[in-house]
C-alpha cells in the first residue's frame, strides 16, 4: 500500500503470483511500472471514438512529442472490451455504458496503477448528459451525486448481500474545475451541481420515447421538475454513482464533468439541433485539457 | 402493434413525427421495413469483434451471397456505441457489458424491429460466464435466471420507483437449444439450467481478485458452493437478468446461451488454460448457428 498511490483494499493481492488484468488486455508479468508509473490523470468517458480523439487533442495540445515513426494506439485492443490511450500522463479510457461496465473498468484500473506505482492520480469521467434547466452545451461539474432512486449512494451487491457506499466527490476538485471552465469558456453555462445517476436511458430517465412507457407526459413532467426544483438536480448520467463511490473507496480524488445535450425538461429525443455532438465534446475536452495542463504546471 | 412482432408498450411512439434511435444510429426517417423487415434472428453479445465473427461465420456456413464488391459493414459505425452487423435474416451486435448497456440496446431494437414490422423474432443472448461445477469450454442454456440477489426478476427504475420484471426464458426454446448443442458437440458439456446475472465482475461474482476485497477465501468459497448446490445454479454472468426481464416484457422470445471460460469453485482469473477463448466462442457459435439453420429450415 502506497500512502500516496492508490489504496488498493485488497490485502490478498500481493500473493498472488500473476494477476491478469482481463478486461483492459495486461498482466502483472509486463512491466507495468514502466508503461504506467508516470500516469497522474485517468480520463474517462463512454466511447472509444471521444476518449482517442481527447488523446490526440492532447498530445498535440501539450506539444507531446511521440518518436518518429509512432503513433498512438490503443493499449486494451486485443482485450476487444474497452479502449485505452495514453498521452503522456493522461490515460484516456472509454468505459461503455452504464455502471457495471465502469466498474469492472475501475476494479482493473486501480489495480494497474498500483502495480504501476502510479502517484497522485486523479480520476475524471467527461460524459454526454441529459440537462434540467440548462441550455444544452452547458458543462455541469457534479457537486453532488444522487443515484436512480434519489440515494446518494451506488448499491453494490457482495456475496448477495446490499452494501451502499457513498457517492463523495471532493468539492475542491469540482471548483477548481468549474473555475477553469469558466475562465476557458466564459459565454457558456458552467455550474456544479447535482447529478443523478440512472441504470437506464429510457424509464429510469423518464423518457416517453422508449419500447416501455406506461406513465403520462405529465407524469413524467412532474418528476423532472421535482428532480430539478427540490432535489437540485441539473444533469442527468448513466455513470457517476458507481464511479464517484468507487473512487471514493479506493481513496482516490476524482470529478465528473458533463456535456449537457439535450433539455430534459423540453424534450426527450437527441437530435443535436441546438448544439453538434463534436462541438459538445470539444467544449468539455478543451475545459479538462487546460485544468490537466493547469495542474501539471504544464509549460510553465 | 402486430400480433406477432415485437410488442411496443408505448401507445405513444405511434404519434412521434420522427424517432432517432440516438445509439444505434438509425431513424424513422430511413426505410427500416426495407432495411431489416426480413430479420428473424437477433444475436447478441459482449464485444463487437465476436459479433463481427458471427456475422462473418454465418454468411459463410449458410452460403449467403453478397453481391460483388460489398462486405458486411457496421451498420451502427456511425453512433460509436454499439457495433451491428446483419447477415441475412440475423442481426448480430455487441451489447457492451452489463445490464444498462444492454437495457439501451433493447429498447432501441425493439423499437427498429417494430418500425421494420418484423416478424416472429427470436433474440438469443451468447454470452461467456463462469461455471459452477462444469468444466471449461461447457455450454450453458439458461432455463431460470436469477439476478445478484437470488431474485428471479431484474430491477427497473421507473420514475424514481423500483419496479421488478419477472426474468422469463421460454422453456421449450432453450430445450431445443439444449437438444441441437448436445447433437452438434456430442462431448461437450450443455446443460440447462440457473444463470446468475450480477451488476459486477469482482465483488458481485465474490472473486477474491478485485481492488475491493473485505471477505475471505471460505466465506467466497461458501457463498458460490450454496449458490451451486442449493439454487442450482451452474454460470454467472452479468446480462441475463435485464435481457431476459425485458424480452418478456416484451413479448419477445428469448434465449441465454453462454459458454463457461473458467471454472469459478477452483479459481477466479480468466487464464483460458483449458480452453482458449477463441475455441470457447467458435464452440458457442456453431450450436447457435445450427439451431438457427434448422429453426429456419435452411438448406432444405
Amino acid at each position: 500500500m502506497l500512502a500516496d498511490g492508490v489504496q488498493i483494499r485488497n490485502k490478498g493481492l500481493d500473493s498472488m503470483e500473476v494477476d491478469t488484468l482481463y478486461h483492459i488486455g495486461f498482466s502483472t508479468n509486463q512491466s507495468l511500472k514502466e508503461m504506467f508509473g508516470d500516469v497522474r490523470f485517468v480520463c474517462m468517458g463512454g466511447t472509444a471514438y471521444r476518449m482517442e480523439k481527447l488523446a490526440r487533442n492532447i498530445v498535440r495540445d501539450f506539444g507531446i512529442k511521440l518518436p518518429t515513426g509512432t503513433d498512438l494506439c490503443d493499449l486494451s485492443m486485443h482485450s476487444h472490451r474497452y479502449s485505452m490511450f495514453k498521452a503522456g500522463p493522461v490515460l484516456c479510457v472509454g468505459h461503455g455504458m452504464g455502471a457495471p461496465s465502469v466498474s469492472i473498468l475501475l476494479h482493473e484500473l486501480f489495480k494497474l496503477l498500483y502495480y504501476a506505482e502510479a502517484k497522485d492520480v486523479i480520476f475524471i469521467r467527461m460524459g454526454t448528459s441529459g440537462g434540467l434547466g440548462l441550455p444544452p452545451g452547458s458543462i455541469v461539474v457534479s457537486k453532488k451525486v444522487i443515484n436512480e432512486f434519489g440515494e446518494t449512494s451506488h448499491p453494490f451487491a457482495v456475496l448477495g448481500r446490499r452494501i451502499d457506499r457513498p457517492c463523495v466527490l471532493p468539492q475542491d476538485l469540482a471548483d477548481e474545475i468549474i473555475n477553469v471552465g469558466r475562465a476557458v469558456c466564459p459565454d457558456v453555462t458552467v455550474v456544479g451541481a447535482t447529478t443523478m445517476s440512472a441504470n437506464d436511458f429510457y424509464e429510469g430517465q423518464a423518457r416517453l420515447d422508449g419500447a416501455f412507457c406506461d406513465y403520462t407526459a405529465a407524469c413524467k413532467q412532474a418528476f423532472l421538475s421535482e428532480l430539478h426544483s427540490e432535489r437540485g438536480v441539473t444533469n442527468i448520467e448513466m455513470e457517476s454513482s458507481v464511479f464517484s463511490a468507487m473512487c471514493h473507496h479506493a481513496g482516490i480524488k476524482a470529478a465528473v464533468v458533463c456535456v449537457t445535450i439535450v433539455e430534459r425538461l423540453q424534450e426527450d429525443q437527441i437530435t443535436c439541433r441546438a448544439i453538434s455532438l463534436d462541438e459538445a465534446q470539444m467544449r468539455l475536452q478543451s475545459i479538462v485539457m487546460a485544468f490537466i495542463k493547469e495542474k501539471l504546471h504544464w509549460g510553465l
